[in-house]
């Protein structure tokens, strides 16, 4: 599609609203055989034949959940559709669809919405996920993303937070705060740059840690693996604001207490050491520093073997008894209760 | 539940936010049976065994779509929800469920949450519709609002805007203008008060109009009784921005054209006499007013028997072919283009 510099209005004061979306929607062809009606329509309809359907929804609101500074438009859209799709595959699913509902003001041109749903598109793509609705509005003034995640799952195969049991283990996909060490470094040189606005911000080597907080992936292959291995987790989520709350969430639900090793928790030496330059406990950074999209899942011991022939999963402890509490066992073998979250802290995601 | 004063974020400190969630799931009982997984776990879960999956989204930003100096929180949550499942209704599916994310601010306390929550529950309790996805977040300032809702259908009687055809009968339910002259007594009220703000409104015999802009019902009742009538509408949308942008959808998607005949388009006595007072053409009201949420579907002729069963249903014009375009018939027998919106006639909304 043309990329025009026109403020999206005057745009569709030429072409009409629903001439924009019908052009709006060439970025998104169908890939799916369950996907019935598209964008374009009152509703999209989806035809599941005998598989459960799984959906969930999510709105990022500008200046709360990103910050247009720094987050290039492109790679924001790539990472709402991570963000979403990681509540399809914490319940062991396959994501098929997606719909979105983008409010923009007239701070916002033709093009600006063109790179916005190109990252959409680009995510979708690669993920082998249809956009089945597409709906473009008026805002006051931020940006306002809203998406819907549609997934499939055969009822045997779905996984929910419930069912997690006594000394089973604790599974996570993944390293963890990397992206939490980007959002810290992204942050800083807002900092210096709104004091100084000739600097030039200096990532180099960082690149790692920026690409996991501004394009993070969605953990498909990892639901692809369980599928292939034939393990069916006991309960599993999707680790979006840290380990501490993703591993409560699942004890919570399944009446049960847990064991976290942290000597376990997976880490790589660039977040290690970017988060000492930053003065950042490491460890508090991975319970919960948030934005991983990660995924967490417990199996029975005897899904061991099988769990060894899945890349990039570690083992980062085991379940107990409810009475027994939420325990970091640290490295100097003390243990640690972990916390509950606020309400404040969602902010950060 | 027990309705507090404090703010909500003061609240969810003392709570966690999962503990508040899981205490405003209690609005929220299960009734269909195609409800696997609700509120509390990353995504819903829906076994529509056999049926197909209907979905729409709708964002509601505070200032663009509602103005809370008049409209009040419960009725706010019950017209979200009439919106959403309009959509559904419009694709001649069954709302099944919902899911619903909440922005707010600290401006909002949890009495207020809780009424919205509560107009939400009793629109979704008369329709018979599982809430199954429940998130409270945080904005900035205004309230931002976003609604999932799932609906089924069985495929031999899902009806999109495509496949009306020449002569066809295109068929309204309900009466038009009503919420739109609501809205126009709502904002003259408004701005009186702005004023003098010890005046009070005066709405007296105006109910009816302030209970279409204010708490508008979807209708359920036309899709089953379409069912009851054994009618399969051979197009079929939800009219939310007037009649001439639905018979336009209709008619661009299937190819077609129309006549709509300006004497049959249902109004009221007292719309009419009160946009007369208002100095507002009733027609324009009736073709661009929006807020109407009502269905617009064509049938074959051969239906028109079964048709005249049901009740609030009526026929406003047919179908031409594509060339003849889109044209109001006047009373007087004059035929005028019917033409498109724009996008700024979305805030209308």
């Amino acid at each position: 599609m043309e990329e025009k510099n026109s403020s999206l209005h005057e745009e569709s004061r030429q072409l009409g609203k629903y001439d924009l979306i019908a052009e709006f929607a060439k970025y998104f062809p169908k890939a799916n055989a369950s996907t019935v009606v598209g964008i374009g329509d009152d509703a999209s309809v989806i035809d599941p034949s005998g598989q459960q359907v799984v959906t969930t929804t999510k709105v990022f609101l500008e200046n709360v959940h990103f910050d247009l500074t720094y987050v290039p438009l492109r790679h924001l859209g790539y990472k709402v559709v991570t963000v979403a799709v990681s509540d399809i595959l914490g319940m062991n699913a396959v994501p098929t669809q997606l719909s979105v509902c983008i409010s923009v003001s007239n701070r916002f041109n033709l093009k600006a919405v063109n790179e916005l749903l190109d990252g959409i598109a680009t995510c979708c793509e690669g993920a082998n996920i249809d956009v089945v609705g597409l709906d473009v509005a008026t805002s006051r003034r931020d940006l306002v993303i809203a998406i819907t995640a549609i997934g499939e799952c055969e009822p045997a195969h779905l996984v929910t937070r419930q069912g997690a049991k006594e000394n089973e283990l604790i599974c996570v996909s993944g390293d963890f705060a990397a992206a939490y060490a980007g959002l810290l470094l992204l942050e800083r040189e807002k900092k210096v740059f709104e004091v100084n606005p000739d600097t030039q911000p200096d990532f180099s080597g960082k690149d790692y840690l920026l690409r996991r907080q501004l394009k993070p992936e969605p953990r498909i292959d990892i639901v692809e693996a369980l599928r292939r291995e034939n393990i069916i987790p006991t309960a599993m989520t999707n680790v979006a604001d840290g380990l501490a709350a993703a591993v409560m969430q699942i004890c919570r639900a399944s009446h049960a207490g847990c064991a976290i090793f942290e000597e376990k928790l997976p880490m790589t030496e660039l977040t290690f050491t970017t988060l000492k330059d930053l003065d950042i406990v490491h460890t508090v950074a991975a319970l919960n520093g948030g934005d991983d999209y990660e995924l967490m899942f417990t199996i029975r011991q005897s899904d061991y073997e099988k769990l060894k022939q899945i890349e990039n999963v570690s083992i980062i402890g085991y379940i107990k008894e409810e009475v027994d509490g939420y325990k970091l066992i640290t490295g100097d073998n003390h243990q640690v209760e972990i916390k509950a979250q606020g309400f404040a802290q969602m902010q950060k995601s």
